[in-house]
């Protein structure tokens, strides 16, 4: 039945694309800033004393678009949530650009607009200002999300990529390629055991109870596509500074590493969506440590490294039994449409 | 050559992801903030006094990606540059979300590129984060982007579709329709006159001039999907007003208005993408009038109706042969992928 689906009319602007507006979006969604249907949101900063903001966009194509955990809508909201708390800031607004191929079950949309709309609710963000495009069937995949992210910078903050330092401790704030794993597992129609579902979560609260408990923290970053390799890599090329980690510290789940095994692929280059890295001085490593475990999503937080005093922007492992190897950035493409 | 086109390895966040972004985009949109290569864009403000920001999204799906006039890369940064402005704000901040079809011509990327960079220079943005996704050849359709934008607000201004006022007169900022006629000759492979191009801009100087005028305006739109007629309509509905204008005083280029003749499109329906709508109090309408014509893409700019006092929510239009007709929104898709 066509009203079941998504039509290209949906996307013309005119009175249909209104219609799934004021029925379908705006229901879900709902803030007093969207409800104006300008071309944009005014957002009122007035109460917030800061003079510095964190912007941050991701899109998301992920194959397929449901999986065990979760779905494309909630990857997309808690994504770039991350992707601004990493900055050190607090997230508050968020844009959502839509790109819908004909023929989607309205259903299927719905059901991705509510994940959306509780995703960002217990992120606590509002989707202040959003695009819909519908393409013809056959010119994109079911659906593609973008999600653009604002958040306020606390004053004195200075979290970043190129601020490693030697003697920084790194802490991992939970296991590792549960989310890729799911994925692929998903795709290829493998068997699953229930501990495999994605770790998909909104880590702006771990990240402000690092900002506000005063500790030291020089980097943040969130390892997804490439995976924890990739991420130390690139702090390691930004920073300028050589980074160690053992192999035997780095948690991974038994089902994960077994399906890792079976598929011949490295837990150290598979997507995250729900984890942290943090670079934090030795002295305040073991206080910030606590403060993750304390959060929802950090209870398997542990410490799996540290930044030497070389300048070699190479990341090395200690590995299980007992030797050293090189850490390299992915090279290729092992998932493609992981996020 | 594979050396010649984007490959899915391109998107996967590893070795070749990190050679795209440094041989091709950091150049193009060079600018310090892009280049901390961090998870998000971190923004100092301090200089604003303002305590508003405006925040729009924009995704751009548009075929063919190349036409007379522009490409899908700057209609993508006029497009959220004019959304911001339409709020009566200043757009500094633009971040971009690519998904590139694998297969697509590494020189036509860089050709789309090259002219964001050059888009953004000339609405005086700056691009400062961004995110590259890659998909299988089939999944998408070569390339589709979102732009999203921030600006700043002035003190005080209360710019919103829901702000018609009777009495307001009605400014278009020029000719109406280039744009939707530019797409759909060159998707049908017309033969085209050299009058018909994109009118593709960035209209945030000639807001900003108006803005800075201090005249009284209660309404900036740009009528981009389902045109003028559209526009109007969901001016009047937030601002529950009646909206009159005059088919006579509507600008049109022959050349366009002949093609829409040829094609059986009303004109009123036809997307613009640099074309506003300025609703302003009858003293400082030709003041503000004045001013736009004064703006590089202004010259054609003139009174094309008026607000008035019934609350009916409806368009309706004075016709050239002295009768009235109700203009109602766009119904069903006229043209998909316009924009």
């Amino acid at each position: 039945m066509a009203e079941n689906k998504v039509l290209l009319d949906h996307g013309s602007g005119g009175k249909i694309s209104h219609s799934m507006m004021s029925d379908i979006i705006l229901p879900l969604f709902n803030n007093p800033v969207l409800a104006m249907l300008d071309d944009g949101a005014v957002l009122d900063i007035s109460d917030i004393s800061s003079k510095k903001i964190a912007f941050s966009t991701d899109t998301y194509v992920v194959d397929p678009i449901f999986f065990p955990g979760g779905n494309i809508g909630d990857l997309a909201v808690n994504g770039t949530v991350n992707d601004v708390a990493m900055c050190g800031a607090n997230p508050l607004f968020l844009s959502v650009g839509l790109i819908i191929e004909e023929g989607m079950l309205i259903s299927d949309l719905k059901k991705i607009l509510k994940t959306m709309a509780d995703a960002a609710k217990k992120a606590g963000v509002n989707i202040v200002t959003g695009d819909t495009k519908v393409v013809p069937k056959g010119k994109a995949d079911k659906i593609f999300i973008n999600t653009s992210g604002i958040g306020i910078l606390p004053d004195n903050v200075n979290v970043t990529g190129a601020n490693a330092q030697p003697g920084d401790k790194i802490i991992i704030s939970g296991t590792i390629a549960d989310h890729g794993i799911t994925i692929l597992s998903s795709r290829e129609d493998l068997k699953m055991t229930s501990d495999i579902k994605t770790d998909s979560a909104p880590l702006n609260y771990m990240v402000k109870a690092i900002m506000d408990s005063g500790n030291e923290i020089h980097v943040l970053r969130d390892p997804t596509r490439g995976g924890l390799g990739t991420t130390l890599n690139e702090i390691a090329a930004q920073s300028n500074v050589e980074i160690k980690i053992k192999e035997n510290a780095i948690p991974v789940k038994s089902a994960v590493a077994g399906m890792c095994e079976l598929l011949g692929f490295d837990p150290l280059y598979i997507a995250n969506e729900g984890k942290l890295i943090a670079f934090a001085s030795p002295d305040h490593a073991e206080k910030i440590l606590e403060i993750i475990k304390k959060d929802e999503f950090g209870k398997d937080a542990c410490i799996i490294g540290e930044v030497l005093p070389e300048k070699s922007g190479k990341v090395y492992m200690e590995t299980l039994i007992g030797g050293t190897r090189i850490v390299d950035m992915l090279t290729g493409e092992q998932l493609p449409r992981i996020c």
